[in-house]
């Protein structure tokens, strides 16, 4: 019955709160949008987390980069995490009895309604990218907010989806798409050998020959005295936690290391533990379908 | 925001589908209501579930128990397991933004209506009982439908809580009640030795010293060559489906007996796999709040 898509949209403020506030408050003035995770992030940097039927989601979101476009400066703003806007990106996800492609139409016409009323120029990312150098989020940031408004009017590659080929003056430029579900997973080790982490990172990570839909990176944690593998998990229905961590933990043992602790960060649908629990209870005839809540989710979406 | 309880009655007739099929379009014809699952038990019998918001919920199983007096005769039903009416028992379970203290007062509604508009006499048991005897079905069924027959109106113990102080002459009486959230485990043992079953068994249920709100027995599967020990977990929020499996496992490790497969019989809320997914992955800092469809439902209980 009900449809609902998630939405992530990245600010570049994490040090006036009232800011991110006032973003939050557009956010909610529309009926039906829940705000489920306001989180400021390192680097002067905010991300809200809300969900919504599909266009309560897309009016929620422009009045949040409207509302951003007022309120950050661009060029007064400094942090280390890459970023080419005030709403620096915004993600349309399926959450409930939707798909991606209709999360890709939420993009197209937030994109449009941004250039044409905003006048800021949009990129559409992910599975709204239109050529596949696009869906690759660090690319269309290539340069940042600084580097796009020098290039911008005259790199043909520049040449934003919608709104004008010139940054706007205050608000940057912002990438709008959709993607699946993202679920940050860590594994911490009980060692200060930062190679160890590096070495299950990269035999894990897709880009080299590990996991589909899997990135992962190894990072010291310098005061607990662990090093960390880092993940995201893009599309867990195509690589889950269950088997990310069997595999850390079956290096890690090789490698005579303990693992300390995982640490899913931010939120997790019920369905991407189902398979951790069929490996632990060595789990018979166990489906998604015995589930309550995805039972009365199919059921509602029949209806 | 919205309110929904699920409602799992018990029938005295699993030979004849279409008296099944006419009473679950009964229970369907209420908008609102959604119907789960339809089970033909053994002997003779049939569980209905389906979710409703609260008022839904009594009117579907009102029309449920009606249509089951009209179609099922007691006086030519035969089966094995206990029975003492055409609708046997009828449990309310509190699912989302409800309290057991709700389903209480839907049971006594629902009983006050039976007993007067259909001349059935109606038990209150579980959570909705008036005296402690009353907590126990088994209790109440005691005699089943024959013997209750004989002692209704003279045996002052089986006066019921609403309607007649006479059984209904085909449809016999009815327990309504209200109740937590059961799970029905169970975890096989690779071995033909039964009384580790029923030692292990012992050793975990309430009833004699074990784990808090746990029902169980050993069983022999004897096609399968294995051992049973199957569980009510009557509160999975007393006694989670983790600590029992640990603890079979201890025991079954002792004894030499290694663990085949678990089930989960029927449907499970994502909550109760919470502490599974904790243990197994060593995961920090995850708490329920973190499943977004529990975040959800936090948030829409608020609005």
């Amino acid at each position: 019955m009900e449809k609902l898509v998630e939405c992530v949209p990245n600010f570049s403020e994490g040090r006036r709160p009232e800011v991110i506030a006032s973003i939050a408050s557009e956010i909610e003035s529309i009926p039906g949008v829940i705000l489920l995770d306001k989180v400021d992030v390192d680097h002067n940097r905010s991300v809200l987390t809300f969900v919504a039927p599909p266009q309560e989601a897309g009016e929620g979101a422009f009045l949040a980069i409207k509302r951003a476009a007022e309120l950050i400066n661009m060029n007064e703003h400094k942090g280390e995490h890459p970023r080419i806007g005030a709403t620096d990106v915004l993600p349309f996800i399926p959450l409930r009895n939707t798909t991606i492609a209709e999360c890709v139409i939420l993009a197209e016409d937030l994109g449009e309604r941004v250039g044409k009323e905003l006048g800021i120029p949009v990129y559409l990312y992910g599975g709204a990218a239109r050529s596949p150098e696009r869906r690759d989020l660090a690319r269309i940031r290539k340069g940042e907010f600084e580097g796009l408004k020098k290039e911008l009017g005259k790199n043909p590659e520049r040449i934003p989806d919608y709104g004008p080929n010139r940054i706007h003056e205050t608000a940057g430029a912002t990438v709008i798409g959709a993607r699946s579900f993202l679920i940050a997973y860590n594994v911490n080790l009980a060692t200060e050998d930062i190679d160890i982490a590096k070495r299950i990172a990269k035999s894990i990570r897709e880009s080299s020959g590990g996991f589909k839909s899997v990135k992962a990176m190894g990072f010291k944690l310098a005061e607990q005295r662990m090093v960390q593998v880092s993940m995201n998990l893009v599309n867990y229905t195509h690589t889950s936690i269950e088997i990310v961590f069997k595999e850390i933990s079956r290096q890690a043992e090789e490698a005579g290391v303990e693992i300390v602790e995982s640490e899913i960060v931010g939120l997790v649908p019920a369905d991407a533990m189902l398979e951790t629990v069929r490996e632990r209870l060595k789990l018979a005839r166990f489906s998604k379908d015995k589930i309550i809540e995805n039972r009365l989710n199919q059921r509602l979406r029949k209806n």
